[in-house]
């Protein structure tokens, strides 16, 4: 997990709980039903929508935005070159052993090798890649359609409990803590919207940019080495992927 | 009748509805002219932009999405690998009386044996495609439509009784009830909106994107038949529109 | 005027009135100066960035919208069809005094007897379309604006009966009734938006969707003519555009 | 300036007036330091995100997009029929010294005669075109910003005179006094957004769009007019991009 | 820095600073552990979802975007021109050791020089361009993610202080006060979101959208080079991309 990742959830978590046991006891805050109906209310909600297998294919895309090591673009310029060069040199088919770490360039090059032409193996890879774009989408908007639903259902739960405050407004005593209790529910939707599934929906959206971004340079890889282009040419065409800081580090590791 | 979509439902319904119970009686929530100005204006409301044709073809289109099964890609795959292998070994027009269990595949290949060409049949199976989505298109505006006018019905409902409340101030022990029925339209407007009318306009674009996948899938399929392609080929080109997991599952059954 | 509208309107309006009958005296909820302020600025600010053209232009798409009957896309299939035939049979030239129901499709029809090939058709009637489709917008956008416009000059107006209620609390049997007619502006804006101006924004995007397409398969239609292509096909490419139900129609109609 | 635009300024501020004066006095509205917050705070936060010239550049194409006099299609359709007329008899370069009232359809008309191909001065014309959308949408972008921010900073100042009342509830007579006057910010807010930056960024989108589409017409007629076409095609062409109502009164001139 | 920018972000706080002091003592609306737990629960959402790495990133763009100098157009259009004379007199190897100060162009020209066709020149081009603004816009979704989570962080903390000050009414005399604390980090979040967190968002928007238009005109001059163009066709094709007052400027300072 990216230690980031790690620092943002407890110190936000942290925060929240230390405002809550300045004014006393934190466990003013803790309020089962209340939690019940928000995020109870939520997930059931989203079930409404999706099925199992898609909330649960969601939690797999979620973990793996945050568990799994982000693929090195210059890494995948390195391999396509020491790739276009020994093809350039022995024929397209001495790849056909060689052992490629980048899945996605793997199996483009393998499809080559097959004889499949460029052009083909070109629409192969793209459709693979929207297939890929569209399932993190999925899974974005699993986790924004619970952002939107969480405050909702916080509201939902607040109005339930005024309206009961409301009817018996008998003892003025008591008015206070009812109110109290009716806010937890907006609190609650507020947090879990706010602290979990929004930023879960923008690391997903930043991570489908870093693979869609990361893919495009691998297919641009494959055509070039399909196409026997000229290993300078290749460098300057894929090193234009490259932000500015990452083509530094290029140059040191390459220097 | 998705498992998932059974259990959201009642659910959500039951955490709502336990929620409200807990606090004293339940019928305390239940106010006929309160939801016949939320769910009967939100309604209202739509006819005004709706023919009522299009709200029922809305239903429809659903209950098509919660009770329809969703078609299989990897079935669909088989098909053409099948019948492109018939095609090339018996020639096109052997395709005559296969039995195609996909409709919108069968139509495609219909259309080839009956001497269109491949663009041209291309052409309107894309033509029908669009239509097809265009239409799904409309039924998830209605209910998106319901959903954003349901909870300014409902704060039309609270602003009414609110108007009424602060008319007749005379008895202070009235002001609590009165202002509780007052934000039950509030309530009621946000539970339609949240729990039902929201889940099945999200329901609808994920059920019309996996439509146009699966049938994005099979005009591919389609060309390819109608060209002649090996099946290795359309092999790859296929498999491409599927996930790792249906890749995997496919390899299974296959093997 | 499509029943549908009829009812829904009737039914809105009829709802809203009832609940505030319910309370007591409906007079209560009517407050000229507040209705005023709502409606006139809602249309003054429309008026500051349209010109009164484009408004009354609005006006005139709406009634459109409401009061002229849609289209069949079935005629227009049938119409091209025999229209096909008989330039296959008798020239294109026959068609010069062909008395055709649908003007955009006439318009094409006679562009091509005035010897125009058909790209350029193509390309013109596409630009009438857009100019159409353009001119459906900006009424779309006025009546969007006046919907985002109304519960604003709702708001203003709450906030001005406030800020003159909190400058003279002597008399505390005032404040309710006060707070009663300020309140009376922000429910005018919820109805003038909810009720009136977005249920019309929204018809006129269908009704934009609906002669788009009805232009489209003009379009095609006018193409199909001039190209001299073959009755079967072109009933192919055009019963593409239709809906499951609107085929099932024209299958009835046609056997 | 448009009339329109004229009559909605003043009814909107008059009618916001007026029911301001009918509680009492005007002057209980006119709050300085809040007026300071509000509009000085827009103000001060679109300074930071934009140079003091792109904001004098938007002030430039708001008053341009008031003031100035919108261009006629049909006398540029006019323009266009009877320079290709010319061109067709004497040939391009007798275009030479012909006055043009429309500059850019005059400056297209001067890089063909240049000799410049048609291919060539329709991607310069487009450039332009877009350049100069590209500016107009900054101006709509600055209003929009300022229509977005003034009603945050009201709530700004109604928060911070909020905050202050609060600190002090000693003298009871005094909070409705208090409140009233943090309540004015929001008003000024809503105002500002409503009745002024937001009517004023939708008129610089509409302006934009007509200048694009006259913008449009003029690229069509030159490329026509250096295409040497015909002028029963050309006019046909360019009266597509006419509304049925801009039909009808050139054809009258024209009759 | 631009000087609009530091007079909009002193103005800015400035006025708000005032109309806070009016009202008595500034010190009142200085609460630390409110402005922890929006300040640090807007920053701790932010590193949920980002890396520090790309959090560090945003702030070095945003530093780029207040501090380094706007290219200008005009020196680039001058470059474009004298090269391509050059290279037309002396052949484009002449180009090899000419200083060009804008980096982008001289990389455009140096990979034509080196033997690169055209078309691969500005595909390569075109890829850095793409790259550069994915940077970018990852860095305006930065600060668009704080601007919209630092408002819901103040509504936590408003959440916080509410309950706990509903659960402890005894003390009348101290509510006003509790209340007044509670408003505080709402206060806060809208500071940080409509002054510095959406400000920083649009200057970034407006900032990329230069530099593309920067680049796009490059790209254009370099295909001109490399093919050899005529130097009045360029400038003819360049100063498209001008305004009306880049334009004049130019011509002053050519003239």
């Amino acid at each position: 997990m990216d230690l980031a990742t790690l620092i943002g959830l407890i110190s936000a978590f942290g925060l929240i709980g230390a405002s809550m046991a300045t004014g006393g006891s934190i466990a003013a805050f803790w309020n089962v039903p209340g939690l019940m109906i928000v995020a109870g209310g939520t997930v059931a909600a989203t079930l409404i929508n999706e099925s199992l297998g898609q909330v649960l294919g969601a939690m797999k895309v979620m973990l793996q935005a945050f568990f799994l090591k982000k693929a090195s673009p210059q890494e995948t310029i390195q391999s396509v070159v020491d790739l276009a060069a020994k093809a350039r040199k022995e024929g397209l088919v001495s790849l056909e052993n060689e052992d490629i770490p980048d899945d996605f360039l793997a199996r483009g090059v393998r499809l080559g090798v097959d004889g499949l032409d460029p052009d083909a193996v070109n629409g192969i890879l793209l459709s693979e890649m929207r297939t890929l774009k569209a399932r993190h989408e999925r899974g974005q908007a699993i986790f924004k359609f619970m952002g939107s639903t969480a405050p909702a259902m916080g509201m939902v739960g607040t109005l339930v409990g005024l309206v009961q405050m409301l009817q018996e407004l008998d003892d003025p005593a008591a008015i206070g803590p009812a109110m109290a209790v009716a806010l937890l529910t907006t609190l609650y939707g507020a947090i879990i919207a706010f602290v979990m599934c929004n930023p879960i929906a923008s690391k997903l959206e930043q991570r489908t940019k870093d693979e869609v971004s990361q893919k495009t340079l691998a297919i641009a890889g494959v055509e070039a080495i399909l196409k026997g282009e000229n290993s300078l040419v290749i460098q300057s065409k894929l090193e234009a992927y490259l932000s500015p800081a990452e083509k530094a580090e290029r140059e040191k590791a390459a220097g």
